[in-house]
Order: structure tokens, then sequence, then C-alpha cells
């Protein structure tokens, strides 16, 4: 059997029961239940919880939860000086591969240290390693990774902006983060299960999940969307900018999608976050900017905005600095990459394709110094 | 189209032109050149040349390669740091997993850092990490990670003793090295191959395919196939102990491959290497309980030793601990990873496969507050 098309487009390679993509009628669930109805109900931890256990917590389960991520906030010291060592000028998705594979060394998977009690560290620790980088490289500060803030996302923006957010940011943020959670066999989750098919650790699954995710054609695109929208001045100089774009057959990113084929399910809730966001702040016309450059993209070529496109803006009104657009995309993917880490390991087998051989027919080995 | 078997058994996902496994009539070859002929003829850094610029290198050539390998050994002191804080009993792949990440931060790909020249300088820095991390943390000695050793496996046998390795042994080491280098799409380099495709960075390849490589299913089956052999002190008593294994259908590590149905080409190349090694050893005696867990596998089974097997024998023979026999095949492997991300990004298409969904039907979101 040969995939013809390349890059696995369409292909079946397994089975999954923790969300749909793009299936017919369904949209995007998350273990059955819509992302319309988790973004607008529910909460990012509640979101995590559903996907590494199965199901929505009691409140019990919740409260207990919700204490446990906050219990697990703080960083070894030997994590720390390992992020004061990394370059201040570094990708912060380098910042976050080294991090979470330093802490597999001093944190290593266990009987005592399963798979789920990483997966909530790593959830836990992850903002506090970017920011405890960011501060100590940008500010010459060594902060303190442990706010009050319940949520993970309102300890985000703490550590970020150094006191309590506003609670609409928190929240916008809280909504945006359950949208990034959990995207089925996208690449990323497949590196992770790929890793995971050797039997591997769970940590190295993690790295290979971040590493991949780093990828313009992936996570790196909500970056790349923002770099663009931030170019321009007004709504027509980025339509007349875009539109020659298309002539010469550039590609815009954040815009159409491998799976879904008429709209991505998460754009609208995200498109509405940084519509509210934008009446607030003071750049809030790139909102409009933004918007143009959809209307065009529609228009000329069909394609619609996918979750990456308003994803950056709406951290952009936020205070996040575009740098750490992707790396907050993994913080919510851990959850993702922990439910596929999990099912792999309960079926497993070794992932292991075949290629076609299309290189130099036998030839004889001649000893270097008889060579032209 | 679906991948009944799972894994990806057979299923052709692209094309190479870097190597043959087990296609009719070729067995293995890297760029045409039959892994028999390499073996007795040529040398690592011939055939990392070979796999990285496509073809043999001229005598003027091969020096400069020689000479660049050779200045590129020195760590940065901030990498001996990271490796001074990563605890003593790590496992050695996520010191290399940690370490190559590292590297990726303090010397990051660009235009003037380009693939190439990272995965020269991650072939020539890779036994320094692994062994200054190793004797900093045993025998809390800061090793210089330069020696006077002109081939790459003496270097690594040098750090590792301390002095001049034996002449056979450094040899002995070479050709297992070449025989690790390069397999085609095996789920290391697969791996590596998905975190090209979303267009991230060379280092995020390389250490996705460590943290793969580093599962008992793929790299780490020479340690565990060590820890078999090591357990038994004579050949009847690892018959005995190996039959009733196979009749309780447990695992035995090193025998048979995804790929070849018959033998695996690089097995009698070892088998030769850890037979000679074995005379000289003080307890050569492994080799023959090696050979009569191999002949029993057959009788039994019809299961072939693969590369692994008598890879384990042949390090340990060396005085290399077994820890360290998966790090040697990655830094082995450094070179066809390479390869197949050079290849990769040759003919980039993003790798996003699909999946069935077998999980809850649509559900209602109920709130928290009202569930059971």
């Amino acid at each position: 059997m040969t995939d013809k098309t390349g890059g696995l487009a369409g292909i079946v390679v397994g089975e999954t029961a923790i969300s749909t993509v793009g299936k017919e009628g369904v949209g995007l669930t998350y273990r059955g239940y819509d992302i319309h109805e988790l973004a607008s109900k529910s909460s990012f931890e509640e979101v995590a919880y559903l996907l590494i256990y199965g199901e929505l917590p009691t409140q019990k389960e919740f409260n207990l939860y919700q204490e446990k991520l906050f219990q697990l906030r703080k960083l070894p010291k030997e994590l720390c000086a390992v992020l004061e060592l990394i370059p201040g000028n570094t990708h912060p998705m380098d910042v976050l591969r080294t991090g979470c594979s330093m802490l597999g060394t001093l944190e290593p998977e266990s009987k005592l240290n399963d798979l789920t009690q990483i997966a909530n560290r790593l959830i836990a620790t992850t903002p506090g390693m970017l920011l405890y980088w960011y501060h100590f490289h940008k500010n010459k500060k060594s902060i303190k990774t442990e706010t009050e803030e319940k949520s993970l996302a309102g300890h985000f923006l703490h550590l970020l902006h150094g006191k309590t957010p506003d609670a609409d940011l928190a929240q916008a943020l809280d909504i945006s983060m359950m949208l990034y959670a959990e995207h089925e066999f996208n690449a990323s989750t497949f590196a992770a299960r790929v890793t995971t098919s050797t039997e591997s650790d769970f940590y190295s699954a993690i790295v290979s999940g971040i590493g991949t995710l780093r990828g313009p054609l992936h996570g790196g695109a909500n970056e790349a969307a923002m770099e663009l929208i931030q170019y321009f001045k007004t709504p027509d100089e980025a339509a007349a900018v875009v539109r020659q774009m298309l002539i010469d057959k550039k590609k815009v990113m954040g815009f159409g999608h491998r799976v879904y084929k008429i709209s991505d399910p998460r754009s609208d809730i995200i498109k509405n976050l940084s519509k509210k966001l934008s009446e607030k702040a003071s750049d809030g016309n790139l909102y409009k900017i933004a918007e143009r450059i959809e209307k065009l993209l529609w228009d000329e070529k069909k394609l619609f905005p996918n979750v990456d496109f308003y994803s950056a803006t709406t951290y952009h009104f936020m205070g996040i600095p575009t740098l750490m657009f992707t790396p907050l995309f993994v913080i919510s993917r851990l959850t993702g990459w922990t439910a596929h880490i999990i099912e792999q390991r309960g079926n497993n087998r070794l992932i292991r394709p075949d290629a076609t051989y299309k290189g130099p027919t036998p030839r004889d080995y001649v000893p270097v110094s008889q060579r032209g």
C-alpha cells in the first residue's frame, strides 16, 4: 500500500477515542463534547481533566485537580539554573524543549512518578519555565514561579505582567487554551505517538511534540500570522499587499487546514474574543486589518481562517509577546498529547513505515586513493 | 485508505535515495554501496560523509572532513554547566536528548550555521557530551573533551577509558558505527522526518530522533539484549531460561525485524567482531552464551538475531557500560537522520495522517455542580 498524495494526507493510521476533527456533522469534539459548548461553559482545567482522565470531573474531583496543579508550580533549582544558562535571544520553543527535557532528568518517569503525574507537573510548570527564563534575561530578575491565581491562564498572565490580570483577559486566554488543547492526529501529536511506539518514556514523547509543534506549518503559524498583520498600518494597505502575495503564490499563514475543508470550528470562537479585546486595546485597529485579510482570502481563494489567525491578534491584545504564542500552544496541547500517549501505550504497535527506493543502483566501492 | 495492520507496517509513505533495507536482492545499501563492502573497506567518517553529502569523498575531501570533525569536539562551557546539573543516575539517552537540545539554544540553526554544519558539530560533540557528564558524576572529574585520536571511534574510547585505545577495539567500534549509521524509515528517522515536515529546525528533528531511539523496541534493544545475556553463567543455563521465556510468550530482545524477514545483513558482521573480541576478553564466555541463545531462537522460532544482539556483546567486550550502547547508536545514526532531514526538506509535505474515531458519541455538557 502506498501513500500517493504524500504526507499521509487522508490516510487512516489508527483509531482514537479522544477527539473528532472534521468528521461529518460533528466538527471538533473532545471525548464527545462539542468545542463550542466547552469553550462557552467549561474551563481549561476541566478540559485538561477530561482529556487526561477521559471524563469530566465531579465538583470534588475538579477541586482536587485544580489544587494539585496549583501545588505543582514550583521549579526545581537545577531547572532554574539551566534556564539561566539558555541565552536570552533563544526561540522560546527551544527553551521549553530544553526545559522539559531537563525536567525529565530531574524527575524521570517511574512507577512512583507516572505519566499522568508528569503530565500535570508539566502543565503546571511550563508557564513558570518560560517566564522565569524570560524575566531573568529581559529584566535581570529571578521571579518566583508561584502565584495566587487559581487558573493556569491567570497564572500565566500574572507571571508575564507581574500582577493580577484583568478578569476578561484571563478568561479569554482560558478559552483559547481550550481551543488549542487537542486536535487528533496532527503532526506534533503524531510525532509524540511515534516516539511512544518504541516504548520510550513520557518526556521523550512530549519533547518530540514540542519540537514538531515549533514549525511554521504547525504551531508556529500563529506567530507568522501576527508578523503579517502587524506589518500593516491600515486595512487597505493590508489588502493591497496580501493581494500581491496571492498573485506571487506566496503562502499566507493562518488560513486553510489539512483536515477541515469548509471552516475551522474554532475560528469563530477565537475571532469573537479577538473582536471583544480589540475594543479596549490601544492598537485595536489590528483587528480590522485581520478582518480585511480574512475577507480577501475568502473572496480570492475561498480560504477560511484557522484557529491560528485570530489567536494571533487575541494574544497580542493581551500584551503577550509574539514569540510566546507557540509556547502557549504547548502548555495547552500538553493535555492532548498526554491523552494520545496514554492511548498509544494502551494498544501499541511500533510505528515503522516503509519507503520506495529511488537512489543509486548497486555500485562497487572504490578505495579513496583511487577516487577521482 | 486505511492502515489495517497497524504501525504503518509495509505501508510506503515516501521515497528515499539514501538506503535500501530488505529490498529484493540488495539487502542493506547506503547510497548504492553494500553494507558488507563499506564495513570491510570504509570508515565511519567516510560513511558519514557519504550519507550527509551524497557521495564518497575524494582523498582531499576526506582529509578536510576528518579535520573538521576533529576541530569541532570542544563543548561550550554553558553546555558543560548543564551536564553538571543533570543528575549522575540519569539515563544517558536523556543526557544526550537534553544536551543536544541545549546546544540548539547556544548555536541555533541559521544561514551562517546551517544543517550540515550542525550535523557535523553534533557528531563531533556527542561523545564529549556523554563522557563529560559520565566522568563528572562518576569520577568527580571535569574531563577535556578533546583528544588526539583521529577517528571518532578512537576518540570515544579514549574519552571513556582515559587513554589511547587498543587499535582492534577502535576498529571494531568504527565498524559497528558504520552498521548503525542509517536504516531507511525506521521509527526514529520517521519521527525526525515528521518534525522536519512542519518546517521546524534541525535540532528539534534530532531531538525527536533521540527520544524515539531511546525505546526498547528500537535503539534500546541492544541494552536489553545485554541485560539478558549477562544474566547467565553458562550456555546451558541460558538455553533453559530462554526456552521457558518462549513458552511464556515473553519477547527476547535483539531478534527478528519489522522489515527483514530472513536475516539482518548486519548481524554476521557484528557477530564476527564479537567473536574476535571475545577471545581476548576476561568474560569471553558471554559470546558462547549469546550463540546458544541465537541457536535456540532459530531452532524454536525461526527468529534470527538483528544488529542489536551481537552489538551488545561487542560493546561489552570493549569495556563500554551497557547504558552507553544506545547513546553510541545516536552518535552513529546522527548521520542517517541528517541525510533524511535534508531529503525531507528537499521535497516537503506536512506529515499529518488521519484517524478513525471510536470514542463517545456527541453528548451534552452538564455543569459541574450538576454532575453525579
